[in-house]
């Protein structure tokens, strides 16, 4: 039997949101490889075997996968969101670059999802409609020196942010040190989004100026958007609409 | 009859790609509106009225959007990708902010997807696996000096790139302007994908270096990556993945 190994993104949280070709993905497969509560949200059935790892064992979890399908089991890999932001794609291509050169034919596909931060700004509004970047807070691989430089590039570049793991346990400082940072170079107005298991019962969504903002507004569920300068609120019953024009003619 | 309206994402091209929450507004709508090759994708059905416009007149097309859903009418204005990037979900948020303040009862929702360059790095790998921005290259609406200061910024933070719109025959020239940028300030072995209707049957995917890339290689069709310092190429059979490390450790 030929194996393959499928890395596909199961969205934001809401089985809705789940492309079609995730869901063949996960009926032919022999293999659910992942973090816990992300293998957690597809429904056990026989003949599908559940690999469940920690949060930090990317790179291992990877190479075990890569392993059962070179044996002809039919893998996939879960990732919240899309597979190749932040997640499991990147993990496993370093695998197969430093495993061994057969590893390289290995029939490999990724399967997109609704990532994040489209998902939490399709709640708020249209914060992303002009551009913008992801950045990723956690100072697990590279140093803060590097976050720092690219918020106050982005800053400078106008655009809109989303700001991915922006706070743990294990790192509680990382975002109170990126709004001192941004309040230096923004102007007070400035509109976050604090979108939190966006598509879950657990989901919560709240807008602040950075004025406002505090480092408790975000946790490791939450994914941050911040406005560019030209982000605009328009006020209504039930909580504001967030949106950032087409238009950067001045 | 109370109306509504539903600003929804079709993804890239594959109906494997759109989500089942947008396939069910779909399925409730009285109207559908948007761009003709867009709601061309979407089948016909009895009960459901059709809207095509010129892909020019997204205010207008918001306006009259709002104005069916405000009648009753439940309507859905599609966008190809995710409709808060780069498509109608700004436009519609710009129509109701300008629009009478009854406006801003409408039940609005926007309903996300999966945006052109998620599924175009699937394809290649994971060629935005680590910080990353959007840039749209079409200058209808920012002046080519606004892109080409994010451009550079966009460098010297080492952020991936996907960039939206390179290129369409009423704007030849501005892709070429952008490799030209690219080459002053990169090396010349950077990485580039060019990822042109990725998920249909005209997909054609491309990977060149900077050095060898040429304004021919996109067209209106073509969304393009361009890798970080850090993104690498693993050779294979078939053509080479492309993926940026999770890293950017010293």
């Amino acid at each position: 039997m030929k194996g393959w190994l499928a890395i596909a993104g199961l969205g934001p949280g809401d089985a809705d949101l789940v492309t079609p070709q995730v869901s063949a993905a996960l009926e032919e497969a022999t293999d659910l490889v992942g973090y816990g509560p992300y293998v957690a949200r597809v429904a056990p059935r026989e003949g599908l075997l559940r690999h469940e790892t920690d949060n930090r064992e990317e790179l291992e979890r990877a190479r075990h996968a890569i392993a059962m399908a070179m044996e002809g089991r039919r893998v996939v890999v879960v990732s919240s969101g899309d597979p190749g932001v932040f997640a499991m794609a990147s993990a496993v291509f370093e695998a197969v670059e430093a495993g061994p050169p057969v590893w390289r034919d290995l029939d490999i596909r990724v399967l997109p999802g609704v990532t994040a931060m489209l998902a939490a700004a399709a709640r708020a509004g249209a914060p992303l409609g002009h551009d913008f970047c992801a950045i990723n807070l956690s100072d697990n691989l590279k140093p803060w020196e590097v976050i720092a430089r690219r918020l106050r590039l982005a800053v400078e570049a106008d655009f809109a942010m989303a700001l991915y793991n922006p706070r743990s346990k294990a790192r509680p400082e990382g975002f109170g040190r990126a709004l001192t940072l941004l309040r230096e170079v923004c102007a007070a107005e400035r509109v976050l989004v604090f979108a939190r298991a966006v598509s879950t019962p657990e989901e919560s969504l709240r807008v602040a100026t950075l004025a406002a903002a505090t480092p408790e507004m975000a946790d490791m569920r939450t994914v941050v958007l911040v406005g560019s300068s030209l982000t605009r609120l328009i006020a209504r019953d039930g909580g504001p609409l967030v949106y950032t024009p087409r238009s950067a003619l001045p």
